[in-house]
């Protein structure tokens, strides 16, 4: 069993490669064994399954198929009867308290306590890939599930504030570190650049400088901590897929040693040096062993070590929490898995509590930067039914960073937006040799149980595990255990089976289309889009300045007023300190369009395969 | 040569039955021949062709490419040298004092008069099926042409105001009936309405309410004045397709009598009894002659009558100006007709003038209704260099309206926004087995001199004028004469040209595709899709209202505020005196989604015509 990737190039391996399941999330679920972590199914189903073969894993599934029907069956008979706002039944794992999904839907914010003066807390959140028809895909999904009324609306939706514009310096597309250099340096830069400007000049940070000015800091994803958004924030290197060396920074190995305090999220492969089981850095840098030694970093790695921080109340900073090798599964699997990872808003409600706790004596407070990593991710693999869960999470985090700023007797502000549009995601889809029908079908993304992803997991394992198996037999178990009983398509073509059994390495893609073209969404791409993307905020003082439409480095701008920090200090000092080599980076870079560090496979157009166009 | 629609069954007719191009633009331009109006180049162009004949037209053709590629020189030359905004140089044609075409672009807004107490103008623009997408696409366009710096944009960026939510009462994603109904009447009803709820319980508008407080009222559109949008504040019907009854309601027949002082727009032929040529009416009913002779209508047919207006200082209302048999020609075309038909800002202009000399001595304002229709038709057609043009000219209308409020002495407000999305459109398309770009290309949209509609025109014009010519010469002229000369395209595949030649009613689609994937657009559906659409206004008292992300009937709840008059009064008066035969209504309409009235054509997939997909 082979680590993700391939250290000796940096690229990760294709999907079966040596004929083993080798991606992101293949790796989070075998490590999850290999941690001995049960997977579990919904609070709503009793029997743990504790074992790992591939037949367990499989009886597991029926389990979860079973749970989902009965999820469904209950949604389909409390149609008839509610009048009043019920949780959301897709999301029945009870999270936090206050959770929508727990019975007590998006709380109203009631009382405000009298706030100290001058000491202030910024939570700015990033909806990574997140454009407007996500909103309103998610948003009537939503109404679909709880039959809810016409004007029911998202967390998000009442704290709607602007739009951003999204340009790059040097496209009419941005990839993340672009835009997420436009947030924490304030400046348009390139595709690919992290915390830094065009000509490979590296900028300070609205995190860097908040620490130097005795804010604590910390650094929330659900994807490797560092990716484009995150490093951003506390790295500088020439292309984002320099993650090695962004790893390095974050824990202070930069010249200007260390800015963050705390860090939650997955990646935990670019923290172990080489020979270690699950690293998938080139060299033999222990940097988690660094951190701790020479930064004082504490390290939890699993949900046993999630759990110890109760919530944030048993938290002493730095510390450094990777409770995934890569990814943290996308919620609509996770949600099964719960006690192997922690969601995006434990998480955050866990970042929130302990920077509260660890500022209370402080006359500064904390910023604190936390990303929905992968609606993004869900939109390159043009995943509507993982892409919508992924959503209604972040709303929930969102919610709850709503409720933390409400009840602290610290001022604070949250600001959220999306660094761009994933997937040229459109909530209609016109039939090949049809008329448009004006409508999309929420009920189809309510019937599919698992991501395509996972689906992809379930296919290649099982391909591996029976090597014998011939197609007709293959071809059935895919109908029957992944398209029927997962994706809840009943339907399914000739042509897709087909496809699914022979192009396994595409699975994830074929999976996502059935999908899109049942529920009727459309995508244009497996890349960004340009269009402007939303901006949502608490309000506050000073977020007037980004109401309406406004430049992604407006928004930076703002965190950076907000805490009247000095931002270009860091900037000279480190142009100051940091050697660049410019010609290296030209060499190893140039304009990397379409490689924004997902893997390829991610990428394929499989219209050819499955043949829709030609239908 | 027969009228654009046959007049049994209230369907238009095919683009080529009986051999004669006879869709709405066709008319339009032989229209415009038989009114002996000019057809004129750009003012850049000095010799003016009046002759008819296909031939001609072609010349006509070649000469206006020769401009353009001056103005397409003129582009990449002046790149090297500005630094401060010129004008957008796509669009030479003068049209209005402070036109940011005309060398003062996007004038600021510099000083306010003293206001009228009490009385108020309110100005609610309209931009049918403009989602998202297409702003980020129109502001990168005029940043590429204009050569303009990086956060340079719209006026229509500098008032973003909010979002709006769209699902009508009987599906996720709207028709511009329900979605003008729920501006008019402030209700959701279904696809279809017409100032109707469901239950086809006819609702008072904003617009008739006004009428009767003591407002001076109008309406103003560039496709037909009978269609969706302005038949939704001044009729009443089961169905969008009933319009020879909406003329009738909206010259004064309906049970309300006159609510309406000012028209102007396209869409003739329904005034017309069905025994006139440029009819389409099913009846002989001549429903000029009774708005002229039953309510004093005066009445301008074309561009001279138009001129005679003088922007707005000669009017006599009521006044009908019906300036097109049916649809205004898309912007792109319609600037080098321009002796023809109207530009948009044009007839707003004119409107805005008229209203406010009609209610000089007045105690009350005036309500007018702006809508950039054709916005919507590009979306269906799919065609992104139309539509860029189209709201662009949206853009110098919005602006106009600001200055108008600016220089008035009467307190004013202006509402703009959507519908709905039309089209899907992405900024981004991922190319059939290449990996995506993360990029878009404007310089292809600005090579684009023509809409595909007009390109369809020209080709099947000359298919009826050459029906001896052979495959090979015909498809040698569209490749010549069309695509690269008009389109800009020199290097279009065999693929392509031979589906032209071979499939001219669905040339429309073939020419949009052929743009839209060089310039790596996006569509996904030739209806409409669901996203949130945006809002714009001025501010002033009452629009915090509508800050924010609101349901567009929130969007007509204000515009009844901000009059202050009583719309309720209008629904009871409509329920006592108006007979609606509910059986008739459904049995004739039901739910026809798909069929929003326009062209099936329009909608027609062309995939498996050029095989990109499979390519």
């Amino acid at each position: 069993m082979s680590p993700t990737s391939n250290p000796t190039s940096g690229e990760r391996t294709p999907l079966l490669a040596d004929g083993v399941p080798s991606r992101n999330s293949i790796d989070s679920l075998r490590r999850a064994e290999q941690e001995d972590a049960a997977i579990h199914g919904t609070p709503l189903e009793s029997p743990a399954v504790r074992t790992r073969t591939a037949r367990e894993l499989l009886l597991f599934a029926w389990a979860l198929l079973a749970t989902a029907g009965v999820i469904v069956l209950a949604v389909v008979l409390q149609h008839g009867n509610s009048t009043t706002t019920p949780p959301d039944p897709t999301d029945p794992v009870p999270i936090i308290p206050g959770d929508p999904g727990t019975g007590t839907p998006y709380p109203s914010i009631s009382s405000t306590p009298p706030k100290k003066d001058r000491k202030r807390n910024l939570i700015f959140m990033v909806s990574d890939g997140m454009g407007p028809a996500s909103l309103s895909l998610t948003r009537s999904f939503r109404q679909h599930v709880s039959n809810l009324p016409m004007d029911d609306t998202l967390v998000l939706d009442q704290h709607f504030w602007g739009t951003s514009r999204t340009r790059s310096s040097n496209s009419w597309v941005t990839d993340s570190a672009a835009g997420a250099t436009a947030f924490s340096c304030a400046k348009k830069s390139y595709n690919g650049a992290i915390g830094m400007e065009p000509g490979f000049k590296p900028c300070g940070t609205v995190l860097e400088a908040a620490k130097r000015a005795g804010y604590k800091t910390g650094l929330v994803v659900t994807t490797d901590v560092t990716d484009a958004t995150p490093a951003c924030f506390a790295s500088h290197v020439g292309y984002r897929w320099q993650m090695d060396e962004i790893a390095m920074h974050e824990i202070g190995e930069g010249v200007l040693g260390r800015s963050v305090d705390l860090i939650l999220g997955g990646g935990r492969c670019h923290f172990l040096k080489n020979s270690t089981a699950g690293s998938c850095r080139q060299d033999d840098v222990d940097v988690v062993e660094i951190g701790q030694r020479k930064h004082g970093w504490g390290y939890v790695d699993d949900r046993a070590g999630f759990d110890s921080l109760q919530m944030g109340k048993n938290v002493t900073l730095p510390l450094l929490g990777l409770f995934a090798e890569r990814d943290v599964p996308f919620e609509i699997d996770r949600r099964h898995m719960n006690d192997v990872y922690p969601s995006l808003s434990e998480m955050a409600v866990t970042a929130l509590k302990a920077l509260e706790e660890a500022t209370k004596d402080s006359e500064k407070g904390f910023f604190l930067m936390i990303e929905g990593s992968r609606i993004d991710h869900a939109g390159h693999i043009n995943d509507p039914a993982a892409q919508v869960r992924e959503v209604l999470e972040y709303d929930r985090a969102f919610n709850a960073v709503l409720e933390f700023i409400e009840g602290s007797d610290v001022e604070g502000v949250l600001v959220a937006t999306s660094d761009h549009e994933t997937g040229g995601l459109s909530t209609a889809w016109q039939a090949p040799n049809e008329l448009p029908v004006y409508n999309w079908h929420p009920e189809v993304l309510l019937q599919a149980n698992a991501s395509a992803e996972y689906l992809t997991i379930l296919l290649q394992q099982h391909i591996v595990a029976n090597p014998a198996e011939g197609q007709q037999r293959l071809q059935e178990w895919i109908r029957r255990d992944l398209v029927e009983k997962r994706l809840g398509i009943k339907d399914a073509l000739e042509i897709e089976i087909n496809a699914l059994a022979t192009n396994p390495l595409l699975a994830m893609n074929i999976f996502s289309k059935m999908v899109s073209i049942r529920a009727r969404i459309g995508w244009s791409t497996h890349g960004h889009s340009a269009v402007d993307v939303n901006i949502y905020s608490s309000g506050g003082p000073g977020t007037e300045d980004i109401r309406g439409n406004v430049e992604n480095t407006d928004v930076g701008g703002f965190l950076r007023r907000y805490l009247d920090v000095d931002v270009e200090e860091i900037t000279r000092e480190l142009r100051e300190k940091m050697v660049v080599d410019v010609e290296t980076m030209v060499e190893e870079g140039g304009e990397e369009r379409g490689d924004d560090g997902h893997p390829k496979e991610w990428y394929t157009d499989v219209d050819a395969l499955v043949g829709y166009s030609t239908a």
